[in-house]
């Protein structure tokens, strides 16, 4: 069903924001929980740091487990190619 | 090579961080370089909104990529069962 944009409010650290976006409102909250949880994690773990710096640890944080991701969904692309390939091989040569 | 953690100077939207990481130096700086274009892109996009805002704009902007990398990640696991599965059935089948 095509929704359009639609308008989430999500509180982030304490502060509430009006998010605009095409993803559907449940997806939207996930989102924000996935960086509220996380920014309240590092404020634990970093007595005394400004919001801000808590906000960009965050999202290098964020960013550092999508390269790792990529990376790892990479290698998988990789392997399922070296096994499709190998199987292939073994399909054409049992044919002789 | 097993390395421990190294600490790797970044700039970030004007401001240098230390960032102390397993994650080799040119790692690092790929990543921060991320988080930094992202924030540009979301200052430029946003007249007049704090940095604060600007790190939890980036954050969440991220944390969509990174979900959606894991959406696509898990429909392409989903797709490689299915298709081994499909090729099993054929083979076993071709035995009789």
């Amino acid at each position: 069903m095509a929704q359009g944009k639609q308008t989430t409010k999500v509180t982030i650290f304490g502060v509430e924001y009006s998010i605009t976006s095409d993803r559907n409102p449940d997806e939207v909250r996930r989102i924000a929980k996935f960086v509220d949880d996380k920014m309240w994690e590092i404020s634990e773990n970093n007595n005394l740091i400004s919001t801000e710096k808590v906000a960009i640890l965050t999202a290098l944080n964020i960013a550092e487990d999508y390269f790792r991701n990529l990376e790892q969904r990479k290698r998988e692309q990789e392997r399922v190619e070296r096994k499709t390939s190998s199987i292939i091989k073994l399909i054409d040569e049992s044919r002789f």
